[in-house]
């Protein structure tokens, strides 16, 4: 059945959209729950709000609405802060229940700011733990009894090669180490079966695939078995059992809710809210069938028409995540032209051209479109316009 | 001179709101702000507006704007994540400045969180930690060469006494301890002269006196001479120095901006910009001055009218923050009943009726009001009536 709800969201005329999976875009309505919350929540209700506009809650139910994203039951997802506070929560409480292990197992196909998480963990508590970097296909042979975490991106940010959440999760377990996943680039991309993995720990953002705008909260997923017994290490006041008791010593919620560091940001909440909207009656296998059919599609049109353009993501659909990545010398000089030509993607060093599959809001046309313009950017060398040369951009 | 500017917020007619210290009201044009970032940037600009809305500089540019409200110089104060993030960000470095040391030394006064997170690094870097806690009065006498950090919060949440920055910092300096100052019910309330202090790290909140809105982000402030010597041990990506280079090991910036973590929530920043605008042109000292002014005939007239409650904030205000708290048995069905009367304060256990003063929006004629509608809950009893009796609000 197709997912394809285009009307839901508010796309610049004319501009085929491939970068869902670095910000989504702009949800209709969104502006409106924006003004609504500010005007008559803020504005209106002021401190009662927490109260009477359910803000205390908020995190709570766009927490059950992630949950369902990722096959993870109610109540098992926390949200708020960013990415990367997430990534230190879960590690931090992954080495406290392998006490006597000291290596943290990653690749080098994470996200840099998951290691650097890592990096600044490691260094907090002291020198004798060590974080270990392999090669993406090193990863299964590197899990040792050494290994107190694996802490794996699911899917590669650069090239969209997708690690098998399964068998290493199993093979995590059978090492006796704790499994935490990176769903960055998974949640709402595909079906993740969280529950079912049996992992310990996930997190992950929701200005990706999941349209919640701009420094949209992340999400961090605990395995519930686990919830009343791992110590947080940012243990801040909304994650205590009675934050309004204003007791001096802290005191976990017996919940999720423990992941829960400060006030919430009830905008940015209240849109990534809004945005979840969409998913409303979408079948992640439904989901999933399109992007194949998606990203299949444009690599055969752009290998077609773009002989300098090498595939860098895996050819076989089900080693990948839902992005397309081309390598190309010049790469950075042509995304900058592909874009003036009304295809946005993005760059990621050193040469890699990156198209995300959104089929909320991308069809087959826009592929096909999309294909043609990037030919003539190709074709014509119009990458070459000295304009293109300038690293003008941060993102 | 006057710094009232009531029109320049969107208050509830009728309404007298002296909860300023806990959310600060909507200042007019909020939504309008809000709507336009989502529509015009988010939407029109998608990824893009990182660079062509100045997304990704846009902490820097908000920061700026909090350093001139606390005495900070351009480019100190770097802005993101929540108070209790940026409690452990400066702790952390704190203790890193002093391997020596381990005490950290806080007062029973301090917002919970604030304790909480201490807890959370101590139990994450080694049970060799100490927090030790004391009374407000007692820590003087406390600060030891066993300190490693100092971290009080200025002004104490439930009765406003206002701790003496300058002398307890030069306690701090000259027992060889790193001051940290929470200037949660500080900034915007009052003149703080923080380079002036010589404290090494200043936090806040920016929700409250500063009127950011709900979950408005936090501020951290480095003292410049340090901040190319700490290592964040919160070492997200954007804290890099090259945060899209993507490479594999941590490099703080050479910058304040180390302390910066994750995305930043933009939608929020972009309100809390908003919002200071209403600090333009505004001096602080006369700020201080109609603060003191509001608060003295706040207490002047509730003496008088309502000899059931009791000042438990200090009666000379150069003891105190911009805070008035009175206690009283039956507090929290008395500040029901006050808001249902039109006056919004706080209650805060076991039996603190709160009542800040904000000059920006607040006249003396409202403080009088105030005081009246207050008088006729008391002397009617009308907290009396069994649906204030209750518990149901969380804030």
């Amino acid at each position: 059945m197709t997912v394809l709800r285009k009307e839901m969201f508010d796309l610049p005329e004319g501009l085929i959209y491939l970068d869902g999976n670095s910000l989504g875009p702009l949800p209709k309505g969104a502006a409106e729950r924006a003004s609504q919350v500010v005007t008559s929540e803020w504005g209106t209700q002021l401190i009662r709000a927490w109260n009477t506009a359910g803000w205390m809650d908020l995190p709570r139910r766009v927490g059950d609405r992630v949950a369902r994203l990722i096959g993870a039951p109610e109540g098992s997802v926390a949200m708020g802060d960013t990415l990367s506070i997430k990534v230190f929560q879960a590690l931090a409480a992954g080495v406290q229940m392998r006490p006597d292990r000291k290596v943290i197992l990653s690749d080098n196909g994470n996200f840099p700011t998951d290691l650097y998480m890592a990096q600044g963990l490691i260094d907090t508590i002291g020198k004798d733990y060590e974080l270990r970097v392999v090669d993406p296909e090193e990863v299964v042979e590197a899990i040792t009894d050494e290994v107190a975490v694996v802490m794996l991106t699911q899917v590669d940010y650069r090239t969209g090669r997708r690690h098998d959440m399964q068998a290493l999760t199993q093979k995590a377990h059978d090492a006796g180490a704790v499994m935490l996943w990176d769903l960055a680039h998974s949640a709402g991309a595909f079906e993740v079966e969280m529950e079912a993995s049996g992992a310990e720990f996930a997190v992950g953002c929701t200005y990706k695939y999941l349209n919640g705008g701009p420094g949209a909260p992340a999400f961090i997923y605990v395995r519930p078995d686990l919830v009343e017994s791992i110590q947080p290490a940012l243990s801040g006041w909304l994650g205590h059992d009675a934050p309004f008791a204003f007791e001096l010593d802290y005191r976990p919620a017996m919940s999720t809710e423990r992941m829960r560091v400060g006030t919430p940001p009830i905008l940015q909440l209240a849109v990534l809210d809004h945005a979840l909207d969409a998913w409303e009656g979408v079948a992640l296998s439904d989901l999933r069938a399109a992007s194949v059919a998606l990203s299949d599609l444009f690599i055969k049109e752009v290998e077609a028409r773009c002989p300098d353009l090498t595939l860098v993501s895996p050819r076989d659909s089900a080693l990948r995540g839902s992005q397309i990545s081309f390598a190309f010398e010049n790469g950075y000089a042509a995304m900058q032209a592909v874009i003036d030509h009304g295809v946005i993607g993005d760059f990621r060093a050193p040469d890699i051209m990156r198209f995300g599959f959104t089929p909320l809001y991308l069809s087959e046309d826009d592929v096909r479109k999309a294909a043609e313009r990037i030919e003539r950017v190709m074709r014509d060398g119009l990458w070459r316009d000295p304009k293109y040369k300038v690293k003008s951009r941060v993102t």
